[in-house]
């Protein structure tokens, strides 16, 4: 039985409890969705004292699955005003897990002024004062948390952007080389941990088992199954070689893109910014690629990226960063991308909101496209919480109203993600449906990119699978969607109970419902499902295509919502 | 027949119509309501091309009746996202229907870099770029209009704020001695026009004519009697003897008087700030009580404040103004207010989000309490557009946002009014529920103040009435609200076909409905018709009084919206 652990930081006490049995095949995104969706009131200031912040690990985190431990950390974003639920790697999600943790639940204010920490053990559950740790990015707090706790702790951490309740600070967690570079990016959820007063969570792996599932040879066989289908996918093969950064020749070609503030879906100077470039530089300075974010996983997608000197720089330069503080701002040379990355998980800020809303910059004099000096300075600017740079770190929206510019790529308060609308229409359309506001992990349509028609149902369906391999735990690159059936096996023998292929997927389905439902109570209608007006108004070259799908076929992915 | 004047900056073109028949009893608001309704796509960019800018006298601007000749400006809010209509008084409403005009549209955004100018004359319509103009405070730029079209013109226009669409930038309009101390203050509407490019609108009152009405001696008759309850009232002589400032004393004594950024309800200093100092100042420094802000007004509620060297410093110290910038800045010197108050009004900035925005700075290092010096110094920055001026000219809620603050006086992104929703919470219920945001003049409910209960028809009648009251032309201060027998009598002998009482009614309750429409298209949902959470659980002294409406009480103003 998987327990649940509740820690109010404005009585400093916790408890430790079973989950509710109906809860048997949820965990993940599905989980935390339920506990916001009952105990957090929709109308609620996302950095007050009644909003949660939710930790839970996917249903497979912690069993010998590869690719599945991936945990959902959640709660009411200060970005989107809706609720939000922001995937991550690491190693979080998986020894959670293998303690026997199904969700840690943050609830109150900590007082007493100092930053707080949250110590768990596989029995105890502590909370100390870590004055030494304000205000210190996430790479001093790991290392200080370390010397005192241990190599082997796993650690989620805020840096000062979190601290600052920013509504774009993520929540760090450390990957398998106990580095805090993997990081729940979207939403803000760092401005909430950082509002409660939690600077950390210490997880102590003593005591942690691989979780064999109740039928354990029935679970090894269906593992097998699903591994086998893994590594035969050419997908995980591109991966491995490339990593994500694979993507900005696919995007370039296929004109998706983002390129000097969404002017255009291609970058004359792609070569220098590509999967080419990074891996001759990993060659040359003894960096890596195929590095695994968690113990296991047998995608790994990720890289470490060296400086010139060959001493660590960052890890998991992944393409999203890479295209929105590349290309997006004229950029074109990895080692200050990679910088801008460093400094961005140091600091705790988001790279897909903070590349967005440079860019938006550009419209101003602060900022001119190609200044790379500058664009390290205005995160610099974002860290130490300068006026700019409290502007700067509530994101995009923000940013764009402060300084009357109304060219903005976001919905709902959240910036696009590297994957231009007008060339991948049908992403378009979860940008715009989407309860998270535009993400492209929120439910990815490839399928006839330039068609206007056809991804109501493509998007809705994506939505609701992606809401599904959250829940389980599974990263979004073992590129299983609708497998229901397979996943039906894997839940009956990990759990004991069988769920029909159909129950499979009302998992995904009820989850995005909820988190639509909380949207509408939160003051969220219909009416912001809509993408920014440019989009429609301005073609994108080099396809000069406008993003061109009917309202009504928007208004539909949720008003014809299929049981 | 009124005529309708439809300006395209974007073309540099304009057309004039006859208002449509089926129009003939609407004005104002209403009018303004319905062209927004039907011609703006909800879901715009308040600061893109799609949006209007409507500028609409009341149905009984210029005629004889005193005190109601009052004009409704309306756009898409950069501020509330919402529909927004901010009724302002002067000369502007008045000479506009005198020229037959009943509703001037601007739309599309001007090319060419110039700041324009519209020039209205009775048959002229006239765009001209005025470069001179650029980023010029209110005062300087109707001087140098006024230079050049003649002291008769009436002036509307933008300040800086405006032209760096602040959302929180108002429109002047010229008062009757042609100063720009009129405003159409909330919802950020300067903003819009600086959007556009447009820097003023220049009225021409050549051949204006009084407007007599379709039945010029009943409505002569009618007038009499309108004007007899207006001259015999109470209150009237009471606006009359203390302007609006005499409501200092009367918010301080029922703890409604935002003090200390809406910590209290009662300012232990208020005999510094009140009607009885101003009078005194006004009487020492030849300054003036009971001045009218449009022509043949019998109210008379404005003042013009003198400074100690008796020269003029500003005009329409108001108590919001006062109240804002004094109490709930722990300001205690009118001498400082008024300061603020011409630099607002200059720079042409909201003074009530101005006061509550740097209240809610007082939760940073950025301003302490009283300190006189300080705030002018900010309002500085807002009108020299500083990296911290943008911020603090966004107003309250992106300035909370911006430096992570909770408590937030504002609903659906405008700050609350001088009149605090905790000692008033027939008032609160107006705030919580107006498509315009918090706002004083959506709806004033004095009765019951403390009581729970009973609120939600009070408020919606409220809002029904001032909608009403708002597309007749007429002043709040007339004291008439559901006089529907009165005012179908008016408008029976000024149009010539005589509505029912019902039918009057109707006028105020359609106005209101399209208004929710239009925010529900524009992604704005019932979730938002809450008052900030610090308003329930903090209790306000001297009442120690929260406000405890209930949530089902506020949603049942629309869902039970009556017939």
């Amino acid at each position: 039985m998987r327990t649940r652990i509740d820690v109010d930081l404005e009585k400093g006490t916790s408890v430790r409890t079973d989950l509710d049995e109906s809860a048997l095949w949820i965990g993940g995104r599905a989980l935390a969705d339920s506990i916001l969706f009952q105990e957090v009131p929709p109308a609620c200031h996302p950095l007050g004292t009644r909003n949660l912040l939710v930790f839970a690990p996917g249903l497979f985190a912690g069993t010998p699955m590869p690719t599945a431990s991936r945990m959902s950390v959640a709660g009411k974003s200060p970005l989107t005003g809706g609720i939000k639920e922001s995937n991550v790697g690491g190693m979080a999600g998986m020894i959670l897990a293998q303690l026997g943790i199904g969700g840690v639940v943050i609830r109150g204010i900590s007082s007493g002024g100092h930053p707080k920490l949250l110590h768990l053990g596989k029995r105890s559950v502590e909370l100390m004062e870590v004055p030494e740790l304000h205000r210190l990015g996430n790479y001093q707090t790991v290392e200080s948390l370390k010397n005192r706790f241990g190599n082997e702790v796993v650690i989620l951490s805020i840096g000062p952007c979190g601290e600052m309740n920013m509504s774009a600070a993520t929540i760090a967690v450390t990957d398998g080389n106990g580095r805090p570079c993997r990081h729940a990016g979207r939403g803000g959820l760092g401005g909430v941990m950082g509002s409660k007063g939690l600077k950390a969570i210490v997880i102590d792996p003593k005591g942690s088992q691989l979780r064999k599932g109740a039928d354990p040879g029935a679970f090894a066989e269906a593992i097998k199954e699903y591994t086998k289908i893994l590594k035969s996918s050419k997908r995980t093969a591109f991966w491995q070689e490339n990593g994500t950064a694979g993507l900005v020749d696919v995007s370039h070609a296929r004109g998706s893109l983002p390129t000097r503030n969404f002017t255009s879906g291609a970058y004359d100077k792609k070569d220098r910014v590509n999967a080419e470039r990074l891996k001759a530089l990993a060659a040359q300075r003894k960096g890596m690629m195929g590095h695994a974010c968690m113990r296991g996983c047998v995608v790994r997608c990720s890289n470490v990226f060296n400086n010139p000197q060959g001493r660590y720089l960052t890890s998991g330069l992944e393409y999203e960063t890479i295209a929105m503080m590349g290309p997006n701002l004229d950029i074109d040379d990895l080692d200050t991308i990679a910088q801008m990355d460093f400094h961005c998980d140091d600091y705790g800020i988001d790279t897909i909101e903070t590349g967005a809303t440079i860019g938006v910059l550009s419209e101003t004099d602060l900022f001119g496209f190609g200044d790379r000096e500058r664009a390290i300075q205005l995160i610099h600017e974002i860290g130490k919480g300068t006026v700019l740079g409290r502007v700067l770190g509530q994101g995009v929206t923000t940013t764009g109203k402060v300084f009357g510019i109304t060219r903005i790529p976001a919905v709902k308060g959240q910036s696009f993600a590297a994957h231009e609308a007008r060339s991948l229409k049908g992403l378009g359309v979860t940008y715009a449906t989407s309860p998270q506001g535009a993400d492209h992990t929120a439910g990815f349509v490839a399928e006839e990119p330039f068609s206007r028609e056809g991804h109501t149902e493509r998007s809705r369906n994506a939505q609701i699978n992606v809401a599904l391999a959250d829940s389980l735990g599974l990263c979004q690159f073992t590129g299983l969607r609708d497998d229901y059936d397979l996943f039906a096996l894997l839940i009956a023998a990990l759990t004991g109970k069988g769920p029909s292929a159909e129950q499979v997927r009302q998992i995904g389905r009820e989850a995005l419902l909820k988190e639509r439902s909380f949207n509408q109570a939160a003051g969220i209608g219909p009416g912001q499902d809509r993408l920014p007006e440019f989009m429609r108004s301005e073609v994108l070259p080099p396809n000069n295509s406008a993003f061109d799908v009917q309202d009504e076929d928007l208004d539909r992915v949720f008003s014809d919502y299929p049981s």
